[in-house]
């Protein structure tokens, strides 16, 4: 006998069991019906990349969080550290195939070697969602209109989504002459939530002085309608542009889709990073604002400028769906279930094995997820291995049910059974309750 | 500006594009829905695990083949190469959490460094699913059930599953005194359909003698009914076995279900492999046997000793998606299709753009994928989009239209507008439409 080999994962990875797994394959398969029903495609790329390619644009931290090795051939290869940079890849590689607007979902994993000490994974799920090759309001507008659609397909529609465009803020801080610090003060401005009002202005103020932290924190209020909060900044930015314009174009078509009451300007959302550009997007749970956004977006210039001279301007967001599913399950939305399976025939007898077989046939058929246990035990067994797949209804036909030709139908919660002449009688009754329940 | 980089992929690596990741998804989502219908569950393990626990049983051509490298950490890990080791150790991991039989699939990517010259990819999705903890013929039949409906779930159901079981073989070569060249002539029978008898014979002969390869023909044969099939190799074998009993018990659930037609026992199919035990499957396209088995599986003794001292006797079987989806496509049974899209509302005036997107919120809400053409474009542009992604209609509002208070609904195949007083009166209209076409 050889020796065992401890089972085992790498720090950073995780196995996802059955419930936890429904859970999210439950969530994808929302996210992508309403991603399908705005006429987005599925693309897959490589997991594996030229780590050139890769890390082209990457700066320090990515660089040295990548899984990235010299392969059999000695290439220099490296594992996918987000969607972002193989669409980008993908888009300049294809696009003579592909036309404009090219919108594309990818649901995909990703890994980095990321300090696990902070609860974070090595290897997550990423949801990624965009436009490329439109700079229209309408684009934005679809993104933010997703964004919300998502939600509401995932049980959340208790949501606010914050909108913002970086470009407004340009033009204020170029006529604060703060032009040159724009990126430090977006950074700061956007931790509002976080550091609170006095320790932003505090920030502020040692930046960029004492006058202009108090403009800063006045344009960055979003305590008024959007109305109000758009002229605000229209004023303090020197008055109405193709910016502004924007916001309100987009808003126009939120109110026309009956969801602004869902989105709030607030000038205070930058999302941190350069690579933003214009109209910036993030969705925070209402009930639990305090884990962040859970989904968050924007406009960029340029999304392939590394592997093509073709400029494709583009709009899209990602679900963070670890933390989404963090959230709802801190809010006591989430709802687990074991398996799919909506019926269990119980195995009574092994020479009715082949009835039990095509009752479970006849049953699929209606529609009806249904298995046999597929061993000779007792019931007790059998009924802890349903209620651990959590499964609502049992069939049970034992050597006397079978003389009276009669099937029994077992609610599982209630605990009563009804008894049945024929399979397919049952099925369809049963189907018409299962429905019911959904 | 810097240079650019050149967009391009590994060898034996590749993109997606639209339309054959909208079929590979198809693929994947019927077969989903049918392991679901039988109660089987998803799980997913890591991509990368320890190179000692995914290669503890591989021999020499998998080592070579594995992505293997040192992580960050100086971990020696590696990426798996297929779903059946990673089911092992989690089997053996998780067992205190799980139950048993416990009925998993998996579909997810996989990497080799294969010789590409085959026309072999490095990157690869498979998909398996097993049952595992049950060594009853309720099991074995349940795989083989499974094997047939995803066929039919996939729209080939002109297949033929072939189903041996290796343990008769063993006594028929314990009774010729060959047990001890069982491997070599497994393998060598397992080609009779690459080989032809006359080459198959002449192989056998070197291996046993001319005597012995006579009586390896005869047994081998697969030309009658299955009840005369199985007559043969029992009297061969030396008389019935729980091995045989366990064949009867099969083909009397597949009667049952009605589809014993679809099922021949084919004694010479062995599936090569050490790993099998028990009874083996492999399925054949009718219209295209020579590309071999779409679908292949088997009973095995023990998923995880190399994990756990726990016995854990399993069956199961992968689906084959690349050869399949080849197949599919050679026998003129596959249906490409550019999106998911069902209807786009041509962008005929900017100022009608909140009308378009609450439309297509409405249409949205019937349950018609649509989208809105998200620029300003001529007329020609939008239609070659809408054909691009092949959307069988369109959504028409100008000016005129906008005026006269409807909108003109076309059919993009028949060239035929109708003319409509109401979005919401034409969705319920277009949704039965489209659900007919289905």
């Amino acid at each position: 006998m050889s020796d065992i080999i401890q089972p085992r994962v790498l720090k950073g990875f995780r196995d996802i069991l059955p419930e936890a797994e429904i859970e999210r394959a439950d969530m994808m398969e929302r996210l992508t019906d309403t991603f399908r029903s705005y006429g987005f495609v599925p693309i897959d790329t490589p997991v594996l990349e030229y780590a050139e390619i890769l890390l082209g644009k990457a700066g320090g931290d990515t660089e040295k969080q990548v899984y990235r090795f010299k392969d059999n051939g000695g290439r220099d290869v490296a594992m996918r550290f987000d969607l972002t940079v193989p669409f980008a890849r993908f888009m300049a590689e294809h696009l003579a195939e592909l036309y404009l607007p090219f919108k594309r979902y990818h649901m995909a994993k990703v890994w980095r070697g990321e300090n696990t000490q902070r609860g974070r994974y090595r290897e997550f799920v990423q949801c990624d969602f965009d436009i490329v090759g439109s700079d229209s309001a309408a684009a934005d507008f679809e993104i933010l209109s997703i964004m919300r659609a998502a939600m509401c397909a995932l049980g959340v529609s208790d949501t606010t989504i914050h909108m913002n465009n970086r470009a407004v803020f340009n033009r204020f801080l170029a006529r604060l002459n703060l032009g040159e610090k724009s990126v430090e003060i977006l950074r700061v401005v956007d931790k509002l939530a976080k550091l609170g009002a006095d320790e932003t202005r505090a920030q502020l103020a040692a930046l960029a002085g004492d006058e202009a932290a108090g403009q800063l924190m006045d344009y960055i209020r979003s305590d008024e309608s959007f109305d109000a909060t758009l002229a605000r900044i229209t004023r303090l930015a020197g008055g109405p542009g193709a910016d502004t314009e924007r916001l309100q174009a987009i808003w126009a078509m939120a109110e026309a889709c009956g969801i602004a009451g869902a989105i709030v300007l607030s000038p205070n959302i930058t999302r941190g990073l350069d690579y933003y550009t214009g109209i910036v997007f993030e969705t925070f749970l209402n009930e639990l604002p305090e884990i962040g956004s859970v989904c968050s977006g924007g406009r960029y210039n340029d999304l392939a400028s590394l592997y093509t001279k073709h400029k494709l301007p583009g709009v899209g967001a990602s679900v963070g769906m670890d933390r989404l599913l963090a959230g709802i399950e801190a809010i006591g939305k989430s709802s687990k279930r074991g398996s799919y399976t909506q019926l269990i025939i119980l195995n009574m007898d092994a020479s009715l094995e082949p009835e039990y077989q095509a009752a479970a046939a006849v049953l699929r058929s209606a529609g009806i997820a249904s298995e046999l246990f597929l061993e000779q035990r007792k019931l007790g067994q059998q009924y802890a291995y349903a209620e651990k797949k959590g499964i609502p209804y049992a069939l049970i036909r034992g050597a006397e049910e079978s003389a009276r030709g009669v099937w029994l139908l077992r609610d599982m919660a209630q605990r009563e059974n009804s008894e049945h002449a024929s399979v397919a009688a049952l099925a369809s009754a049963l189907k018409a309750a299962l429905n019911g329940r959904d």
